[in-house]
């Protein structure tokens, strides 16, 4: 047997005792259906329940808590750089949303109407938000007077609404959750400064606390968001190979400012229009972290934002199973002491093979088991999520290694989302290829000439949109390369350089 | 002139300077309108702002930065006990809502109906909730099935809606903010066990932080919540004599839990109902403390929950200002290591005096004063917001006494909101004497016979009703009487004790 015969074997081997234990376990394996891994996965984690309100979740406990720990890094970060929340009405006369001529044949087929509030049928309905520049540029008139109350830098926590034919938790909901950011300045440059520091921001959250390598880039005109001058994104790639736009920051020039009046007296005592922005990340980061992560065992968080960094399981007989459990108590203690998030497992009704396969399948980075005969040692068992190994560790060495495991598992999860985006991207002349490529399920690096009827007809052929252009100086795929011709048309390409087509979701 | 003279001359000098000074701040005195004083304060203060959305607000940065420290403090305390944050979607089918008898009827006028999704004319339509446990029991039954699964103690932060005809900002708004709390027990005891638990928390919090002296109790039979089997409070006094009803905790018995069919095998394998709480403190707690607090300059924060602390405005002229500022932001960093929140005022456009003013009506506890003779002399000018007077104190002390001095003004509003409810609450056996106090803007210790008839008739009257009847263990008005009669009927009195009567917000 060759060395690459035995490293087949030895996968093969490897993927035979993944499919048992997923078997075992009940998580459909990801290469036999991802659809139905992603959809049991967040079932049997227990981050989210289907609801009986049409195409909206219940978000369960464990899944509330890792939205919560995403909203405090965010929000503490807004705050750091001046920005200040409010709160604004969920919402919105219908005429506002009409008032920006794109905005409202964007969101249109989407808004729910509120017709009704009490016994009195209104005759200017409601809709509920499924944004809130309309409301905000029109309370900005009113707030704004001089260059001297500018720049505003707001924005909220909360929900928004936007019809979903299929519901896919945290993916597809008609209710979701997110931070809407809105800013106004008394210039362009300033303006796009903004967009600029939240885009990089999001690339930072991403990057550094979710292990999620992201590309940022702008949009085409035709992927643009409802009213905006121009948009950008951070796409990353999931375990499938498709696209999740995972943040977007908007400059929207003057065009809501018109709309709703939002004018200062500049330094020169000239009447001026504000310049604005907005930017958000939603409850659909959390699909990312699910399908970038995840294997055939189930999640994996990452230990930067993970609910329950570490979970404690004593292993203990009928007879000594409390004197296992307040051991436990004192090494999750010990560990609480270094700021770690730990969880010990007190069940006494469930096996311990099975509060292993839980605790792996809702992804927790690192496991300790504590028996009595290990008590007697002084010793423990570790085992990292991202590992098949049990380590067996002296008790004082897994609690002071602990915070060097976890960035090791934080480091580990980035590097292989960032090889695993790079193994499925290819760079592609011919449409052939280009083609081959996508129904492989790759992400494609082309020219493309940026006619938006070609990227219509792309669409239609294969699925695939240009998730963006990266940008000059993004992290990836942000070469210049001049005089290339679009993989479609044969034109001259646009952008100086290749853009990025894939499918999304 | 008499000594008495003499106070009352000073007190009409004090008033008269009041006066001026909110006059010339452009706040009507409480005394002429509270009303009006309290509309403008919100304003002025930037709390909040009128929405072109029919009884909704706006509620801006300073306020906004209040409700967040109020949502931190008591989701704290909240998961400290073992609760579980969840979302839950902001819609609920309208048959929920119709399926508990006594909750139709109770919300039913106040129903924003959500009946066209798209362009789709929905065939049953959705409600906006104005509370959730109709969805959230609908849940639970589908994640309950055994003794060993409960308590549930789950909670979720949200906004409610309920028509509104005439908006009070934080008081009175179609759209507000709050928790809930919903929780599921096996057995009645633990369930009333944790509506009281609750209860309690509420009332540490609105002592301790809020420094609100609050009545907890229980309300009669026609102000229950729609659908509880018990319903307690706790009682606020404003300072024009008004109640404020701050906080509720429901033991709501098995009704929600057979409508929805909330059921669990016991440890003997019998099937029964789950026994549920819900519970609330909403945005009107920042009603109470806008009106326990606030005097004819603005509000008054209570440094425990004040989003800003301490206030450092740099004294500076043209050719020092500079200078001043970068020594406020020294002073500010040396209080920010205590833990603090600090403000430097760095507005260089108005006035020292509109400053002092605009922090004033802000309600920040302390201002500290910088100029370039102080700084000099190695001094600081200190004002608290609930004295007239002004100290100079050397820097050192006026940096390591702060948080004294911050405990010290936070013991003071304390004690003066309970002086005023004490002072404002009168104990009568006849009703004339029941109608003048009411008439007078008290509150009225008096006996009930407990018939909902003679309530409603009460009401009618004087537009009081029983805010409740107070706990035994209640830190206020808990004394047992025995053998009273009603003031209205003459009837033998119920409860056992006297019960708090007062108009009510």
């Amino acid at each position: 047997m060759t060395k690459a015969g035995g490293k087949q074997e030895q996968h093969r081997q490897d993927q035979g005792k993944q499919d048992k234990k997923a078997q075992q376990y009940g998580v459909t394996p990801q290469s036999v259906d991802f659809n139905d891994w992603y959809n049991e996965v967040v079932k049997k984690a227990d981050l989210a329940d289907n609801s009986p309100v049409a195409g909206a979740m219940v978000v369960k406990p464990y899944g509330s808590a890792l939205w919560e720990n995403i909203v405090r890094w965010l929000d503490t970060r807004f705050k750091a750089t001046g920005h200040e929340s409010l709160i604004f009405p969920t919402l919105i006369p219908m005429g506002f949303i009409t008032k920006e001529a794109d905005h409202v044949e964007g969101f249109a087929p989407e808004l729910f109407t509120v017709s009704k509030i009490g016994t009195e049928e209104l005759s200017e309905p409601y809709v509920l938000r499924p944004t809130s520049e309309t409301i905000i540029g029109h309370m900005w008139a009113g707030w704004l007077n001089s260059y001297r109350d500018l720049p505003f830098l707001h924005y909220q926590w909360g929900s928004v609404f936007r019809a979903e034919l299929r519901t896919k938790a945290f993916l597809r909901t008609s209710e979701f959750y997110w931070h809407e950011g809105h800013t106004a300045h008394a210039d362009e440059a300033e303006a796009r400064a903004e967009v600029r520091q939240q885009l990089d921001l999001y690339h930072e959250f991403c990057r550094n606390v979710l292990a999620l390598p992201v590309v940022r880039g702008e949009k085409t005109a035709s992927e643009r968001f409802a009213g905006a001058v121009a948009t950008y994104s951070i796409e990353g790639m999931m375990r499938d190979g498709k696209a999740l736009q995972s943040g977007t920051s908007h400059y929207l020039g003057q065009n809501f400012s018109r709309a709703f009046d939002v004018k200062f007296q500049t330094r020169e005592q000239r009447e001026e229009y504000a310049h604005t922005t907005s930017w958000a990340i939603s409850s659909r980061i959390i699909g990312a972290i699910i399908m970038t992560h995840g294997d055939d065992f189930g999640l994996i968080m990452p230990p930067n934002i993970a609910p329950i960094q570490v979970v404690v399981i004593p292993v203990g007989r009928k007879d000594n199973f409390d004197e296992m459990v307040a051991e436990g108590e004192r090494l999750a203690a010990e560990l609480r002491a270094q700021g770690l998030s730990v969880r010990v497992d007190k069940r006494d009704g469930v096996t311990n093979g099975f509060k292993y396969n839980d605790w792996e399948l809702k992804g927790v980075p690192v496991r300790i088991e504590l028996g009595p005969r290990d008590l007697e040692a002084g010793v423990v068992v570790v085992k990292n999520r991202n590992s098949e190994e049990k380590e067996t560790l002296a008790r004082e060495e897994a609690v002071s290694g602990m915070r060097a495991r976890l960035d090791g598992i934080q480091a580990w999860l980035l590097e292989r989302a960032t090889s695993f985006m790079l193994d499925n991207t290819v760079t592609v002349d011919t449409y052939q290829e280009f083609q081959a490529a996508i129904e492989a399920g790759k992400w494609v690096r082309a020219f493309h000439c940026g006619d938006p009827e070609s990227e219509k007809q792309i669409k239609d052929d294969t699925k695939a949109t240009i998730r963006n252009i990266p940008l000059d100086d993004a992290e990836f795929f942000a070469e210049r390369e001049e005089g290339g011709v679009c993989v479609h048309t044969g034109k001259p390409a646009a952008y100086g350089k290749r853009v990025i087509f894939g499918r999304q979701y």
